[in-house]
């Protein structure tokens, strides 16, 4: 119990007082395991009391938790929010770009969601992220102009979704090795190799990828 | 408890019994999600009682399960074991058609392994799942005769790894479609493809990548 924060309380209304929980929340899990995060951690960056924060979130810190993953999940659907003009690739890139900024904000929280065995992974938190590489792929498939997407096509889109993320994970784990501009530059490349070998095996995909040679 | 079942109990030595119970859990586990399988389960399909099954496995059910799946991962590892003889498209290609069967042979047991949010997912059979993956990465690498792979090498050698992975969610998903001699083919060519696209930023990747056309 912090007294001094104590005044503080009256001056928030419930919603601002409960995204001020979570801010709180979701900086602590972005940069440490959330084995490592405790009520008490929260409560202290939030500058409030634990019994404040129990009850904001009652289900204690898998609560907290899923919350904060539910406002990142959010977060990053917004940097897959890109105007569908000009050239396909570079509003890719854009996307990449901010996609790559948040990898890097939210490192170690990234890592330990995805790397899996986590004390907080329930079939919830997985649920969330697959939401999230849901949408990132509905997102290429709006961009790519393709309404019914084909088996060949939406694996393709889903692998290479799955590459970038093992490459975002990777790139975590080399110090942020090489400069973030070459990752997604690279990222991209390997987008349009993997399209145009499917291209081979795919008449949906061979008219993409002849568009996208057109579109530079 | 089945009493026909008794009299089998000294018939078999204990590594013979231990190796009997993983097979039984094995088998389930492989075609059903862990959730849906009980010791009660493990106990019949082996034909003995439950406190058997305890007696060897005392941690219950999730020692059988990461006992069973060190042996799953131990199987996956054989998988990988191709003579390093010949062009080496066709050895990715065999390794590739051993893997997949092996996809093929457990496949409920697969996806909610690699899908996440299970309930018998501790930091421990990730390590397991990690360590199949590393091995597979070296595997290539001994294939591709490069004892000390740069980071950009090992980059794309993980992400077309988690992308065959992916892969192969997706194509259990779907019914196994398409048919597994083209998602192999397809695998070999993303590979190429990807390495290729590697090699216009890596010097290393570079000297591969024009061996391996030169290797036909």
């Amino acid at each position: 119990m912090t007294p001094s924060a104590t005044p503080a309380y009256r001056r928030l209304s419930v919603e601002e007082r409960r995204s001020q929980l979570l801010d709180a929340a979701l900086g602590l899990f972005a940069h440490r395991a959330p084995e490592d995060v405790s009520l008490d951690d929260v409560a202290e960056a939030a500058g409030v009391s634990r019994p404040l924060v129990y009850r904001y979130f009652p289900g204690g810190k898998q609560q907290l938790y899923e919350a904060a993953l539910r406002s990142a999940a959010e977060e990053l659907r917004q940097c897959f929010d890109e105007p569908r003009e000009g050239p396909l690739l570079p509003r890719l890139s854009r996307a990449l770009d901010r996609y790559l900024a948040f990898v890097d904000e939210h490192d170690t929280g990234f890592s330990a969601l995805l790397q899996g065995g986590s004390v907080v992974e329930t079939s919830r938190t997985t649920a969330i992220v697959d939401g999230v590489r849901r949408s990132a792929a509905e997102h290429i498939h709006q961009h790519l102009g393709v309404t019914d997407p084909g088996p060949r096509l939406r694996m393709t889109v889903r692998m290479w979704i799955t590459a970038v993320e093992a490459a975002s994970l990777i790139w975590l784990d080399e110090d942020k090795q090489p400069p973030v501009e070459e990752l997604r530059d690279w990222l991209v490349e390997q987008f349009l190799a993997v399209l145009t070998v499917t291209a081979g095996r795919d008449p949906q995909t061979a008219a993409l990828v002849t568009a996208l040679s057109a579109d530079g």
